[in-house]
């Protein structure tokens, strides 16, 4: 535990002098280490290899090998990242609210970094240069924990950025890649230094963590989406977002788990439907109507996330009773309605207790690159602090600045004195 | 626990209900909870005498009487408090980002209510009032839990407000007083239900709510302030700031706990300072020097919350002596500098890492009714979703939707299609 609570000492100290940092500190910093990352690509691939091999011993799945893979592919999208992050707006140092409270008295709300941030990632190396630049370029240090199974990638990733921002004059000791699970364990007591903690995993793990810290937790628990087919839908544009929802990537959070079709189109449309999603290799089970119109096994849990071709088919009697079930046994996540009546659609929109809701596409949008965040460090389920695909923003603070001029509240206590709260205009970044 | 699960249920129903109220349904019933409460003033009046009797009879201090006390003018004043939150804008339905993903894939983000909110407050029963109302404009449900010792009017209030609700529109359900103190802890096992929890109380109380739910807390921690005179401080703009920060009103989360001065100016300042302290009552414990100079007991415990007529004093060498000290004993909630030096005033403000950090103004500054919000729910010393004085916003969150015309993502993973970003100018309230 000695070792942790050092780390995370560090980083606190960190972040306390990373409030400080220009913009052009961190920009220069983020360039430095794509040059780096660059500049060692031959270091990188072969420590990649190391792993891949021994993924291949030990009998790691293929599809989780193939999410190991840190390539020169892999390399050039994380490079590419870093420069457009570099470009991005400083979110640190913004003025959000600007009000005179009186004459000589005024209040900012300025947005600044939260502080020590703690990651659990899964197996993929590159999401460790993602999630360690967008915390470098809000301001925040972090304590970051990946897949056993990419230790030596991570390893070399995480020096190089260590080395190539502190060069630039980011404060050592912002970044630290621990090592074990003991390590996470430890790291759950440490409220005192970190502020939030982001896991990035399966359901059961994300409750772990949930239940044995006081530490805030950002973390997305499961995705189960739902694909709500009105009767005033159009047959085919119902077939290609009902496809694309569940078959275009099934291991996804935002992949479909549930169809859900109204009564009066279930005949002839939800045949067809099922008919397309079987050459998509999606096997169906329903409710107790659709399981007699298709000749399927019935569903034993609408809250199933399948994360695999196979889908939950029910019938439903309009509108209301697919809202029902949605908030019932979805799971906050995305949902989407397809239908050629608006008004029904900003129904379901505003009735759909999710954190992204839509009309007419694919729940496969709901994702930080697609809504144009330039990156994201997750997608959160929770209702606090950030909502859906979470990118910088959901690094971000603020805190509230008053300028004076020896005013006292005994002076408005008494009446000697009153508030005239008034906005102040004009205000730019501050 | 069966009766809290049927309760918290309840709300749950009514608080998905409540995503759909218009701004007009919401304000009518604030004013007509506004009119219920004038009308039924004696009833209110009479409980509330039960209270104050079974108080005196048990021995409660004076203080907290005080704060159980609901007369007249705190009726006056909750109801204008109601009447100026009818008028205020609806914070439900603004749309905070609008964004073109591509032609005719179009995403907004637009703010919502929570959803349940679990709120524990102390003995003051206004600010049930307040909270339900505050809650209600946001269009949540709420589980409430008030002190004990003001039970019979918390209970009249609660009625009143459930049944002028109702009659105006909001569902039935969206808001439940809780009974017993067993109840809180079976509400904090209830996070299918329950969104937020709020308590408002004391360090110790907050962080057992902290350790035992998985259910988010907007909470703040204690309230340890810090009034730092800087070297280039006016020394009348110090004592005024100084002797209101402590002593305006002791027994709040806002007052100052400690007196940091630099030694350049500790002589003569401090011991003028210590004399007008004194002259307020205030008793002081000091570092070693300051203990030397004003001839005064030992500080034992920098991070102690006084909340009565002391203060610690320390007598630090410079800024950047101060900022360490305020980071390391302070409690994030908020402290102010003295000094007619902007570039200190602005170093400090950067550095220091609390919610609101002040330049020659009063500690007690720090208020959701001071800042302008109307309103506040509590103070929140955490960095997570809402920071400092919480008012409507802290009650709010958001979602995204998208509204397409088909799309799906195998296109643009294919290269078929591809993202063209471009904000929706001209977006006002959805």
């Amino acid at each position: 535990m000695t070792d942790i609570i050092r780390q995370a000492k560090n980083a606190k100290e960190a972040a306390l002098r990373m409030y400080s940092l220009s913009s052009g500190v961190k920009n220069n910093a983020l360039l430095e280490i794509a040059r780096v990352l660059s500049e060692r690509a031959e270091e990188i691939f072969g420590a990649n290899q190391k792993d891949l091999d021994e993924a291949k011993k030990t009998g790691l799945p293929m599809p989780l090998r193939k999410r190991l893979l840190f390539d020169a592919k892999k390399l050039n999208s994380v490079v590419d990242g870093l420069k457009s992050l570099s470009g991005l707006e400083d979110p640190v140092g913004k003025t959000l609210l600007a009000r005179q409270l009186d004459e000589g008295l005024s209040l900012y709300r300025i947005s600044c970094p939260i502080g020590v941030i703690g990651i659990i990632f899964e197996s993929r190396p590159d999401a460790l240069v993602q999630i360690a630049s967008l915390c470098l370029k809000a301001g925040n240090a972090v304590l970051m924990k990946g897949g056993s199974e990419a230790r030596h990638t991570n390893r070399i990733l995480a020096t190089i950025i260590r080395d190539a921002s502190v060069v630039s004059g980011i404060p050592e000791g912002w970044i630290t890649l621990l090592q074990s699970r003991e390590e996470v364990r430890d790291m759950l007591e440490l409220d005192e230094y970190i502020d939030l903690i982001i896991p990035r995993g399966n359901n059961e793990f994300v409750r772990y963590i949930m239940d044995n810290t006081r530490i805030a937790v950002l973390g997305h628990a499961d995705g189960v989406c739902h694909v709500y087919v009105h009767k005033d839908a159009q047959p085919e544009t119902a077939r290609r977002i009902v496809v694309d929802s569940k078959a275009q990537y099934v291991a996804v959070c935002n992949a479909a788990e549930t169809l859900l079709i109204d009564s009066e189109i279930a005949e002839p449309l939800l045949p067809e439907l099922a008919r397309s999603l079987s050459e998509a290799g999606v096997t169906l089970h329903g409710c107790e109507r659709s399981a007699k119109i298709l000749d399927i096994d019935r569903v034993d849990d609408w809250h199933k996330e399948y994360l695999d071709y196979e889908m939950s088919v029910k019938i439903v009697d309009g509108l209301a009773d697919a809202i029902e079930h949605i908030n019932h046994f979805g799971s906050g996540h995305t949902d989407a309605i397809v239908t050629e009546n608006g008004e029904s659609a900003e129904t379901f929109m505003n009735a759909v207790d999710s954190g992204n809701v839509f009309w007419n596409c694919s729940t496969r949008f709901s994702d930080g690159y697609k809504y144009g965040f330039g990156a994201e460090v997750g997608i959160s389920t929770s209702k606090i602090h950030a909502r859906g695909p979470v990118g910088l923003e959901g690094l971000i603070t603020y805190k509230y600045k008053i300028y004076g001029k020896g005013q006292i509240v005994e002076d408005y206590a008494s009446g000697k004195r009153s508030f005239r709260f008034r906005p102040i205009e004009s205000f730019g970044h501050s």
